[in-house]
Parts: structure tokens; sequence; C-alpha cells
């Protein structure tokens, strides 16, 4: 077959997602003829990121056509899928929407997708996401618009309710949760088969079955976690042994949306760590294109975050069953509000992206998730018509934030951090 | 009109709810020729407060029949209203929900109808309820049961899901709310008109209105606020200028239901002072019914309870406006689950009581009193089935409950206390 | 009291509803010092009623002051209520309406709020309440709109879907439901109470009590039905007995929105008599009018349409059981969908029209309603958008509708006929 | 992979069902070492299906143990599967289902899945299917219950809301669509995908692609529509023109559903040649198992019917993309009621069968489907609760029924012949 395509990817220069993003698209040669756009307002990460793709793309043969472009409008014409990993002024900001919340007495985890933190990267990245998909209507309406950045719930919920694109997000959570559950069982992540449906970061495996025999392993997890080692994954467990599900992806991503998430500890995300690994990746970037160094053996081999599998699906017709999407969900999980992202198995063929559904949830699963729901609509509803009021009301209806003094004083401080980037989305 | 109807009054001897319901049902001639009974299991109370009910219908002439029994069953047979007001070793139990919790750092205002101490008022009361609600349907399916006893919201949303018994709740919650306002504005409180929906003790005021002239009063009241004194209902008065609207009835005990209500106050329920009134109440019938002091005037007027008022308004066909009721919802507040006990106006005639729609409440509102619909539907399934596991879930999913390893103790703990009073409720 | 308001009554030249509403409005002092403001677009038309209404208030006391234009939005200034019953070219049209799927082998009782006949009713007329909404929206948003105009049912739905005017329907079809039972049962109409939740002219009658015992009137209704005249409102009766509750309010009322409605008759509207009555009103008022005679007693007492009541109840605030009201449902019956309209008793007071809930429909019920709830929800959007593919699909869903080739050549024809009104609403 | 099953076949003597599910199970080595029970009650053809099933089963080398009886209960122990296609008396009572309908004027196109032959077959065959189903329960609880009888939906949606069985319903309406379709495009079904949601027989393909270049073919078809033989399929044609989409299975199947079937036809199903094509089937089985005639080629290759796909792709957890089941809705398509059976595409794999998601219908096709819905779950409650009440109002919602009058005449003959299967299901 000689099906190509077109592929947009703006915010190529991001480090989390931009290589595997290439590793997967590069690892086969079932896009072989398609053409790649990398986009980036970045010019000098922009360049490097170029160089390396055309460098894997002729490594492995994938028989791509790669393009760069600092212009997003004139990379969208005539695009079939746009990538999103924007971010604006990532750890910088981040480490505000973590410490500010602290010093009031708020209990983060992260403070990434969920309590204040995630009310602010909410409300300063739905703009910017609203002027990519204003063009994506203009330019190119057709287009699937992969999401790969956070909060992912909430940009795909903004998307779902406020725009005509269609939209769906990625994450390697699920991926997260195989390999715990594998590892308590002691057997091999590929030997276990999940299937999970709930919010991203707070999905529940509601299967999880050997995958050559079909056979149930609950039974087998139920029994080792009773033995294992207690400082594994304590919160995740707790709620497993509670609600009788395990949940994904770990403690600290889940614990954003509970109001006991601390007991999953109050560090926060490991800032130096993640730009000791950006340094060191550009390094390693620097080295291979200056031919320093080859290229490691795993940059050209698939990443397994399923964005090169869901775009060679849908132009190839496959009917390709998906581990996790997070989509719009209108019903794939009927015990949610229509109006909300949700992470379930998705099927991507010609005529899109489709959500599986595996039934309701557990009601008190679905009435845990319900509150975290009411959180991200509101949060949504905040940063798309640039709300204060509304964003105070987010604060007061998110379990984590335990005090309306605190809540006000947060609000006034982080509104000031991020005012800049906060207007109207629509 | 000679409509005359027949009144079963359970747990009459409650010092709360049983001087008010004796003082609506004698105010006035409109239930002449009908029949009271008074049913209490403690034989000495009951005694005494069929004296006094005897005593109050000769001074006022209300012309009812009085009737007193400890056997429930017969007392139900031909009853057209069964008033509830039982409640299990009152104080002592509730002290323990309160001190529990707070033991183990779970921050409560009062622990009674919300909050851990609300999950274990649910456990231990609804067999109970259940127990007379089968007798009802037996006995007298035709019945309107009218609940008096806390935790309210469950009892109400326990039978409309559970039973075929006709059930309404009534709480005099909304007349603090009305005179908190009436305070500030510095208005008569009768001069105030207030209409609200939401939850018991978590009911929002959607209009205040001059009695009179039916003019708007909420921006007097905006403006007013912003002077008080500063130290009058503080955390209502947060959430009114964070939601734009009075919630009643109080601080306390609209605190039992967010994160943040410990600041209003973690002294929980003055049981000393209860104690005292207690006392004080039973020495001044004793008095009264040995003649040493005459009747106090107030015990001969209206209670401003809606007691005695709705079973008037029924007997008589009037189409009876009454300013609140808690209601099984079915859409009443439609953007609240169905299945969920909600506080709204209502009408009563002869074909019942109505629930009257003020429309959906405001989003940010709906999603605040979602997270609270989730934990009473959920405590309200661990009571009816007496389960343990679903026990541990209502507090996972309660704002209030901030450590999983608290709840885990607490369950243990207040499931020990009241672990002779749960079974199963179907 | 002295409150006084101002009412824009627009269609003022109204035969059907201009009399009832000067009735109500002149029979009690309750307005006194009110204004009235009568506007038609037919100047002789006007002129006479303002005479009529003039010589009304002078002899009944009312004490209201009474003016008169063709400038709707000069009327509209601080207008607290716009009672509306405006039509387009009537008996022509309607005539029209039933003539012509007549002729295509579709059979209706009248084709006015129901089938074909309907549909074009609401495609011409929507477009001119959509004026006047507008209207309101900009120069008395607060103002109550009182609907007495048909199509009631898809006026009442396209307002709560699409404008932000506050909406209620008035319909005097509950009282004919009243009088028939009353009939069948031989007993005066002013003791037989009735509560009935439904469509407009669709609406079932859930309670049938005695007004004075409140006992219930039903099995006595089932007993006099069965040996009932069977040419007394047969179709009604078959209804009655297959679902169990009585159907307002009449045959072919009724038959409208069933296939099998041609059975109650397929006579159509009596359009000769309607014209006579007509010719005989407007001969009335010219006599009274110049005092050749005098004033029919009947004209200054109230009429029974509940219009005058709704306002004086929301002017003095009193709490007003109203027996019947179009409303906008959004759960005040549960088991229909929100955004449609549905008939239910009302409160009426100063914060407005409050649903009176009856609790959910009869499933059976629910599910005959469905039907036409859906006919109703596309002919609005077929309207409100000006939509020809709308239409044929509203067609193509209706029960009534028996050919799809037939739809089709209706479809060509009406809208030939009312293309001249049909534009986009919104 | 050694991965086997037990698959029980109920009803196993139906030349309609029987072969093909045969023919797939048969048509790989998939299954090998499995076991398939063949059961019938009656013995004549169960034998001549059981000495089929081994011929076939030797001459495909598939591997199956083959067993038979007509115990029905014993044949279940241990089953992974069991496939249903009872039918009780089949032609004899569709029959009249068609005929007593069109003697009073109701005008049926085939009187099967649908209008009061529909209903009929619901009240007569859901006892049966309800007696299997607590076998299911009792003896293999976790088995799926795989439905080849009609009344398709309504026996989904029964066992979905009154059973806990899982179930899901095949039927090969959605390739008829394809080939209609591909037929009016002039291209061979094998290149044309589809998309379909909706109801068994009653289903809108959402989309039409070219299999290998995944290109909407919708505009094709609406041109070559225009002018392709105006006799090809007119009323599916006419609905397509309405509504936009195309509509499967065919005329007659459709036309049960809707007020205008009858522009379709009114012979009703063709009696004479099925008959003759079960003597047909039954003499080549004859000759085939006689040794007289060869095997028919094609009675070993995969019909096509994707039961025997659904077994092995659980069976060896592919996660395999079936084009359509029909499922219990809850949320598959949002805008139809949960409590529903629905056609959709369908993901099978070890955790069972997964509805996928094709997102809500065009509001005026899910309005469409509405009416049937209603008619489905009335059919339904009727056939559970054996309720001639129920059944007559289920025939009063029906928009196939024009007449009050034969409704009741109807239900009075077609209740006599159905009476004796016609019992309470739970």
């Amino acid at each position: 077959m000689a099906n190509t395509t077109k592929i947009v990817f703006i915010g190529a220069g991001s480090m989390s997602f931009g290589l595997s993003m290439l590793r997967d698209v590069f690892s086969s040669r079932d896009l072989a003829g398609s053409t790649l756009v990398l986009v980036d307002i970045d010019d000098a990460k922009l360049d490097r990121m170029t160089r390396l793709a055309r460098l894997l793309n002729d490594k492995s043969g994938a028989g791509i056509a790669i393009e760069s472009t600092t212009r997003r409008r004139e990379a969208l014409a005539g695009a079939r899928f746009v990538v999103n990993s924007v971010v604006i002024d990532r750890n910088r900001l981040w480490k505000l929407d973590f410490e500010v919340p602290k010093k009031h007495g708020i209990r983060q985890t992260l403070g990434e997708n969920g309590g204040p933190g995630g009310l602010f990267f909410t409300l300063r990245t739905l703009p910017l996401i609203f002027d990519i998909a204003r063009d994506v209507e203009e330019i190119c309406p057709d287009a699937l618009f992969i999401n790969l950045s956070n909060p992912e719930s909430r940009i795909i919920l903004a998307l779902g309710k406020y725009s005509k694109v269609r939209a769906v997000g990625l994450c390697e959570g699920i991926f997260g949760g195989q390999q715990y559950v594998a590892h308590i069982m002691d057997l091999p992540s590929d030997q276990v088969d999940v299937w999970g449906a709930g919010l991203n970061h707070f999905q529940w495996l509601l299967h999880i079955k050997h995958r050559e025999t079909g056979g149930d392993l609950y039974p087998l997890l139920r029994e080792k976690e009773r033995t294992h080692d207690p400082s594994f994954a304590p919160l995740s467990r707790r709620m497993f042994r509670a609600f009788g599900y395990w949940v994904t992806c770990s403690d600290d991503h889940m614990g954003e949306y509970v109001p006991y998430g601390w007991e999953a500890g109050e560090r926060g995300y490991d800032f130096e760590s993640d730009e000791r690994a950006r340094t060191d990746f550009w390094t390693a970037v620097d080295g291979v294109l200056s031919g320093v160094t080859p290229i490691p053996q795993w940059w050209l081999a698939a990443s397994g975050e399923r964005g090169g599998m869901l775009v060679t699906a849908i132009v190839h017709n496959r009917k390709q069953f998906i581990e996790s999407g997070v989509v719009y969900n209108q019903g794939a999980i009927p015990n949610l509000p229509g109006d909300l992202a949700v992470e379930v198995p998705i099927v991507a063929d010609a005529a899109g992206v489709h959500p599986v559904s595996l039934g309701p949830l557990p009601e008190p699963i679905a009435k845990l998730l319900s509150v975290q729901a009411g959180v991200q609509q509101l949060a949504v509803e905040a940063a798309v018509h640039a709300s204060r009021e509304l964003a105070l009301e987010a604060l007061l209806i998110d379990p984590v934030v335990n005090s309306t003094t605190a809540a006000a004083k947060v609000l006034d401080e982080l509104w000031d951090v991020n005012g800049r980037y906060i207007r109207p989305c629509i």
C-alpha cells in the first residue's frame, strides 16, 4: 500500500515527547512517502531536532520527507495529523504551581494535573491550545489533533466541549500500571495484559489477564500484593485494597486528585533531575549530530508510546486496538459525565479514533472520579472564560484544597504569575 | 370542613422535635377530631409527653384525641401520617462519632450529617428506619412518613431508593439562613423571604426578596456583608463571596461537607449545653404537669417548624407552599443526581407532597454539592448493605477525610462501637 | 399593599385570548395603579380593544392605567409582564395546514399543534416570536413572557432553549379535562380537583381528588366510565382504559399526536363556526362600546384562564398554586427530556414561576409522550434554523406521517405557502 | 497456542444459523482441541446436524471434539460460549403475527422484529430465553451468550436489563447494507468498508470508506444514488436522501419500524420460498451424509457471520475488531437510552466483548430510533411481566399501529394464539 500522509509536530523541540514521537514514526516503513513537519518557536531546538529527525530517517530507511518551520499556520496546510507537545516555560512555572500552594499549607504531590497547580497549568495553557485549534479548524479541519501535552485531561475536555477539532490524547501512564502489577506478581510485563478505564493518571485496571492464556490475573495480584514490600506504591495499594482494582499510573500522579495524596509524599517533582536529563539529552543529540557518538540503538526502536501506531492505523485503515487514549467521554464511561475527558482503550482506523467501552465503572470508583470530574470541568470553564471567579470556585471544589483562606492567597499569587497568559479562549 | 386524620408520632419522647410537633398540631383547630398517637420505647418519657400533649390539647381547644403506646405496629393501623424522630443513644454515640476521627487527625465541625461521624450515624440509624418503613409499607402503605431525625438527607435518600414509603424530611435550617441574612441586612427576618435549593444543611438561597414588595434583596446583602462584623458566620460568608449565593444553615453544619470546614471551628457540638437544655426541658415539663408552673405562652404557639402546616395542608387540600422540605430528587434539582435527597420548597395538598423546582443550580454550586452527593449515596449503600467495604470507600470519597491511614483506623474503632446496630436493611 | 406593575399585551386584538385576559385583569383590585399597554399591528382591532379595556376598567373599578400602541418596542420599556397572543393570518394558513396533508392522505384531526400542520405553524411563527423575544431581552430583560399563542409547546421549548427570556405558557386545556371527568362521574366540576403532567394538550391527570374531602376519585371514574355513553370522548377513553389515567384536553387535540388520531374524526377545525364567533364577538364589542347593548355580566368576571392570577401572584408575592403552566422542562417531569416544554402545576410568587413536580410519569405514558417530544424538538430545530432538511426529518419522525412520498409533497406545497415567514431565528 | 474452549450451541437444528455457525467454527484450526456441544429438542434434526458437524470437522481438520445432547443443562457444564438460535414454531406463528394485524388494517412489512408481530414474537420467546439464561447463570455464569435468534434487539435488551448473563447478538445485516451501497457505487463490496451504529435492522452507516485508501465514499454514493435504478431499495433511499446516511439492512426489515414501512411492500415474508429452502437444505444434508453428493465447497468456508471470529478472538485474546454486534447500550450510543440494545462495532478479546463507540448519532436519526427504542423497551416489559396491559400499551406507542380498535383486536387474537408460551420471565 502506498497510502501517505502529512504530520505536523508542534512543539517538536520538546525533550519529553519529541524523541519518542520521532522514534515511533521512524521505526517502521508504514509511513514511507509521508511528510513530517517539525514546528517550534525555539529556533535552536527546532534546528537540532530537525537534524536529528533527518538522521534517524536516513538510518532507519523510513522514507519520510522531513520539513521544519517556526510558522505554524504554514505548516498546517494539508495536514492530516497535528501532534501537539507545546508547553509554556515549563519548569519555572510548574515549580511555582507547586511551591506557592505549599507555602499556604495546601499539600500537593506534584501540582501538575490536579490541585491548584493543575488549575494554573490549565489557565495558562488553554489559550495557546485554542490558538492552535482555531488554526486547525480553519486550515486543516479534518486533521486529527494528537495531544501529548499536559494537563492532558483538561486539554481534551476543553477541545471536546469548545472546538470542532477532532482530538485524542496519548499518555504512557497505563504502561506504568501494567509494570507495577507485573512487578508485584513477579511476571514479565509483556505477559500481563491490562484494560483500563477512568481519567488520565487516575485510570483503573478493570481487567488484568495473562496475555497468552487469557487467564484472570487478579487473584494472583491480590495474593501477591498482601505480602509485597510495603514501601512499594503504598498509596496505590491502599486504594487497591479499598476499591478492589488497581489504579494507574503512580502514587504521585494519582495523589494529585485526592485529599490524602500527601501520604504519597510532598517533595514534588524532581526538577533538578529533570534539568539534568534535559542537559544530558541535548548533549547526546549534539554528540550524535556531530558524529562524535553513535546513535543509541534504542533511538531507532519504537517508543511504545502509541503515537506512531495511531497514525499508521488510520493511514492504512487497520482496525488497530490501542491500549489507551484520552477521549471526550460522551458515554464511553457511561457513569461519568459526557462532557469530560476519559481514558479508555481506543480503536484507530480510516474512520478515526473510536473509544472502546469497558462498561460502567464500579459505582464507588465512579463516585471517586466524579469529584475530580467536577474539578476538571470547572477549571476548564475558568480557563476558557479567563474567569477569576470560576478559578476560585474551582479551587473550592477541589478536595486537595483544605482552606478557603489559603485558596484566596494562592489565587492572588499564582494569578499574578500566570496572568499574562490568561485570556478568553473562545 | 370536618376532614380528620390519624397521626402517629414515633420517638415522641424526643426533646428536640417532640415539643415543636405538639405546638404545631395544637396551635390551630384545623385538626379537630383527628387522632394523635404518641409512640416511644421509653415508657417514662412517653408518659410525660402524653400528659403534656393532653394538657396542651385541652388548653388550646385543638380538639384532638390523644393516645399513646410503646407498641409501634399497633399504633400504625389506619395512620395517614407517621412522624419520625427516633434516635439511638444520641449524645453518647455522636460524641464518639466526633472524637474518634479527631484523634486520628480528621477535622470535623460536628460529625453529625457529614464526614466519618455522618457515615456512622447513617450506618446505625438506617436499620431502625427500615424496620419502621417495613411496618408502614405493610400496615399503612398510603401514609406519609415525615422525618425529623438525622441524618436527614440519608434517611430520605435511602427510603426514596429502597422503600415504597412516601417520605419527606423537615428541617428548620432554612429559617436559620433567613435570619442570618436578615441580620446582616439589618432587616426584620419576617420581611425577608428566601427560596432555597440544595442539600439539607447545604442549601443555597437562590432568591432573597422583600416579602411585601417582592424587591430583590441580594444587592443590599452584598453591600452590607462587605462591612459586617467579620467574626459573624465567616465560613458561610467566604462561600457567599466565592459562589455568589448565601448557603444555609450555619458554618458548622455546612462545614461538615467541605475539606475546609475546620475553618469554622473544631470544638464540635456543645454536648454539655445540650444536656443542660434537656434537663431544663424535663424540669419545665414536670413543673407544668404538676401545676407548679404555668404553661409558657410559647408552648401554645406554632413552632414554625412546618410539621403541623404540612399535615393540615394535606388533610384540607390546601395548596400550601412550604419553604423547604427534604425530598427524593428525581429532577427537582435537575443538575444533581435523581437518586439523592435534596431540599427545595414544597407544595402540600390532597395529592401529597410535591417538590417545587427552582431550576438548575449554578454549575459551580452543583459541582460542589455533587461531591457530597456521592458521599451520601455511598454511605447509604454501605448502611443498606451493612458493608464494611462500602463504608471504607465512602470514607475515601469524602473530602473531609485527609488520610487513608486515619480512615482505616476510624473504620475499625467506630465499627466496633456501632457494630451491634449495623445490619442489612433490605 | 400598593405593589404595581406594567403589563404589555402583544396581539391584544386577538379574539381568542384578548377578552379573557382583560376579564382577568379587571376582575379584582389587585392590580390597581398598574399599567396595561395593549399592542397590535391591526389599528382598528387595537382601537376597539382599547376602548373596551377602558370601559371594563371603569365599570369594574380595577383602577388600571390603559395605554395602547402599535409600536411594540416603545411599549416594552419598563414592562414586567409581556403577554403574547400573536398569530399570523390564522384561519387561512391553518386551513391549508390541514387540507394539504389531507389531500396527500395524511390523517390529521386539527393540524394545529401536531402533525404536518403543527410543523408549519411552528415554522412560520417562531421567527416572529424571536423578534419579540429579542426586544424583551434588550428592553425589559427581567420581564416574564406569558405565552397564550399556539403552537404553545413549541414556543416555550424554543424560548427555553434559544433565548434568555423567562417564559411560561398558559392554556385552559386542563379545565377541559376536569370537566370531562366531572361529567362522567356526574359531579360538579368545582368539586373535582385534578393534578396533571405531560405535554400541552397531552397532559395526564395523575390525581383526581374530591376538592373538599381529598378523597381519591379515580375508583369512581373507572366505574362510571365503563357504562358512560360510548360516543362521549371515545379516543380519550380508549387511552384511559389502556394507560390507566385520563388524558387532556380532548379527542381532537390529543389526536394530533398519535397515529390513530383520525379515529377521533377527520373533519378538522370548524373554521366556519370560528368565523361566526369572531363576527359575533366584534358585533357585541361594538354594541357595548356604542352603548347600544349593556356589558354582558360575564365580561366583568374572571375568565378562569389564570393569566390574571399569575400576574397578581407575582406582583404581590403570593405563593400561588396554579393548576397548570407550560414550562421548559429541566427535570419537572424527570422521565421526559430536559429540553422540552411540559405542562405541570406551577407556583407563582415574587421569585417567578416555579414548576411543581408530580414525579416521573408512568413509564408507558412517558414513552408515548417521548415520541411527540422528539417531533417537537425537531420541529423547533427546523424552525429556528429555517431548515428544509430538518423540516423533512421532523415529518419523518412524526407518527402521524404515514408516507414518505406524501411527506415530500406536503413539504413542497406548504413550504411554498409559508416560505415568506420562514427565516432563521437566532 | 493451545488455548481451547467449550462451545454449546442451543437450537443447533436451525437451518438459518446452524450451518453458518458450523462453517465458521470449522473453517480454521484456531479452535483445535476445543469441544462443541450441539443441543436441540428435535432429536432428528439434532442427529443430522451432529453427523454433519462431524463430517465437516473431519474434512476440515479443525480438530474439534463434537458432542450432542437434548439435555441443555448437562451440556452447559463448563461452557464458555453459549450460542443460541432457538425459535418456537417459527413459520406458523410468524405467519399469524403478520396476517392477523393485516386483517385489521395494520400495515406491516414483515411483522418479525417490529410492529404487532415483533411484539408477539417477543412475548412468546423471552420466557424460553430466560429459562436458558437462568441455566447459564447457575451452571456456567462466566459464559458468553451469543444470540442469533430473533427478535434480536429485544432478547439482548431483556438479558441486559434483567439477567446477569453476558450477552451479545450477531446479525449479518450490516453486510447487507455494505452490499447495497457497493452495488449503487458499482464497487466490489470487499473494497467498501462501513461503520454502522443504531438498532438492529435499523443501523446507520456513519462512515463509508474505501477499504484500501481510507477515502470517504459518501460523495460517490450520493452522486451515484441520484441516478440509480429507482426500483432498487426505494424506501432506504428516501431515508438516505432525507437523513443523509445509509440505513441497513433492507427496506422490509427497516420498514418494520416506521409508519410508512408499507411503502416498501406489504407482501410479508416469503414463507413458501423459506419452506422450499429448508427442504432443499435438509435434502442436501442427507445427500452429503449418505455420501451421495460431495460436500459443497462453500460449506467448508467461513460464513462471514462473525460467530467463529468472535469465539476465537476471545479464546486467543486477539483484539479483534468485528464490524457489528448487538450489545446492551450503556452509553455506546450516548444519545440513545442506556437500557436498550444497540448495534455497533465491537472488539473481542480475553476480557470479553467491548462496544466500540462511534459517538452520538446525528440528532434527527437518534430521534427516529428513539421512537422504536420506546417500543422495544415496553415490549420487553410486557413480555418479562407477561402483562397484557403493557402489551396493549406497547402497541399504542408503536407508530405502525394506526388504530386503537385494531390494536385491541390484534391483542385479543394473537394473545389467544401465543398465550400458552407467555409467562413471567423473572
